[in-house]
């Protein structure tokens, strides 16, 4: 008798490109609150006060005021509206930007470089992080710097920055205030965020890497910028549209499940724990090297700190001989899901955040990226580090 | 015994600010599709395929091909993708839009303006609408025009513009061509809409005036332009950012069910009775100026041409010695929801659509407009015509 053999059953390892959706409880808003925010009628307060509840919650959860809370379609977005701002600054100086950046970061200051507007890149340590004495020579070298986006957690290796010393660097610095931008998208939700204690200027973040809907996003702003794209006035003038209320209540309600600071810290440590078992299987690999190859083994924090120098959701590794595509490939016919680098810039073969951490391009090629999330368990990591091995016996 | 009153039943006329939700047959996106379109593995090859069938089928609606449909979060956005286009088209001439453009529209031409690029508003007749004549006129003026934003149905008074007319008018003129484009957010389920017979090159509608989600929209372009805002090269580079998929699934089964040829047709007919009974009770009313006065009162078409003047969705309705406020406000405590003009100006007590039409200040603080849907009925409007004639009895 055949045994017919159904598919492998999955195994997600993408939380970074984006993490399983979250069921959230059935809203009324769909018929109850459908109105639209700007409408004068029952309808539209109902719906303006659903929006506005949204933004309250957010807030509180960030620990910023609401009014600085601006609900967009992403962090993308979020990210071009304060770049693009720069171009409505006539003479306000150099924009800087970390190498380790995402590419709504990379390629906008591009578009902004091609416009005319000066522009630096600031180098990246070999984890992926950006140094606060890197930013500090580049200050020094570009008196006229006046916008520097530096992210929280780079999203293809995991690599924390230290977003509290790049304060002091900045507020250390004679002359005109530089705007620090941060794109907390890996961060949020994974890693302990302080937009207060960071005093940062401008941030972003998407729902949908917290498990909410795709199209909802904040850009947090501490003062209105001037804009580009314009339109009826939503979000006091900074992203034009009819809003997206249903979004942004989901986004406030897993702002609250997964990144109070209570709710990050009880994630944490499991996550360390999880995380330990899968860079110790492939420690044990010979053919593997992890990138940075010293990638620091966490400790489970017994105090509620959080201050590993890595993401305890993100790891990058290479397989020597094997290119990343490949083994991405092998994992998906076994049923695991990972990725070769950043979703965001997977039409591309260039790792250009792992060129600037200085990682070989041989071995960049080889670098595959596995994330986690808050459903994944420890059978799922055993089960992966022996679907690695498995490829590796093949190939 | 005291009769305790609930309040009012809710009767909706702002279906020109926003529809009410379509119930959408629940679909397996949550879960089954919800990967990222832009990963290698399973669920990102699955996404791909959901994201790509929503795109096949709405071009099938729209009659184009699959290729020039790019989502994005709305009508808002995909205007102001094709206008900031135009900053990347140094010395590539002068942008015209009408004056009867939609906010999105307006806003960006004037951010434009103050960056330096050369910007003329094309005048409008007394409908609202743009006669194929002024649109001569301006171009005969202004021999450096590559640019033309002209909506196909105006959101203020309903005028549906002749866009073969236009188009005639562009294709008749010597010299390097002028994009088209055209807002076709309030004409795309109500009134026929054929961009290929148009000729546009390009076009932008959102997903929740047809009854769907927030967040979700289209940008139709013939052919790609370059654009400021970027990140990940998602939607052939036009517009950056995970893909709301499951928006754009929904705005394409709302395309089907609202915007086919023959739904618009099958529709059209009855929007069309119902609204010559509002329109003869209005004309009933003594203090009651319609916008324009001499709005004519449609006969029901017996060949689906659906060629009359205005759509038979909006109405614009000034009542003598009322502002448009106090009406709003009045019919709202009554349980009807209308609008003061578009909610995305509503923030402004300005009417800058009525201005440009030539009616009088005094009249334009009067107007109100009302709008139908799909679920509106005959005793809607009949119990809307008498709430009116309560109000101006006491007002």
């Amino acid at each position: 008798m055949i045994q017919e053999e159904g598919p492998p059953p999955r195994r997600y390892f993408d939380w970074a490109a984006t993490a399983i959706p979250h069921a959230l409880r059935e809203t009324d808003s769909r018929f109850g609150n459908f109105g639209n925010p700007s409408s004068p009628h029952l309808e539209g307060r109902r719906a303006r006060e659903y929006l506005e509840d949204a933004r309250t919650r957010s807030a509180l959860v960030l620990g910023v005021p609401p009014r600085t809370i601006y609900f967009t379609s992403g962090a993308t977005e979020s990210n071009a509206i304060v770049l693009h701002s720069r171009l409505l600054n006539r003479g306000n100086g150099r924009i800087l930007y970390s190498a380790a950046e995402h590419p709504s970061i990379r390629e906008n200051c591009r578009v902004l470089e091609g416009l005319g507007k000066p522009v630096t890149v600031i180098p990246v340590d070999g984890n992926g992080g950006v140094p606060p004495g890197m930013l500090s020579g580049i200050l020094e070298k570009h008196r006229d710097a006046r916008f520097a986006a530096i992210m929280a957690v780079n999203n293809e290796t995991g690599a924390v920055t230290d977003m509290t010393a790049i304060r002091d660097v900045l507020g250390k610095r004679e002359g005109p205030p530089v705007h620090l931008h941060c794109d907390i998208t890996q961060a949020v939700g994974r890693v302990p965020v302080d937009l207060s204690l960071w005093d940062v200027d401008s941030a972003a973040l998407s729902a949908h890497k917290l498990g909410g809907p795709r199209g909802a996003g904040i850009l947090y702003l501490r003062k209105p910028v001037p804009v580009l794209y314009s339109g009826g006035g939503q979000e006091g003038g900074i992203r034009p549209g009819t809003e997206n209320t249903e979004g942004a209540q989901a986004l406030a309600s897993l702002l609250e499940l997964r990144a109070s600071s209570a709710a990050v810290l009880k994630e944490y440590g499991k996550a360390v724990r999880r995380w330990n078992v899968l860079l110790d299987a492939l420690r044990s690999m010979d053919r593997c090297f992890l990138i940075p190859q010293d990638r620091a083994n966490g400790k489970v924090p017994a105090e509620p700190l959080c201050t590993e120098p890595f993401s305890p959701y993100i790891v990058q590794a290479a397989f020597s001989g094997i290119p990343g595509e490949v083994m991405v490939r092998a994992l998906d016919d076994l049923g695991f899901a990972v990725s070769t680098g950043s979703a965001c810039s997977s039409s591309s073969p260039e790792r250009p955040v792992l060129a600037a951490m200085g990682v070989a391009p041989s071995r960049i090629l080889e670098g595959i990226r596995i994330s986690q999330g808050w459903l994944t368990t420890v059978e799922d990591i055993e089960a992966l580090a022996g679907a690695i091995r498995e490829v590796l016996k093949f190939l």
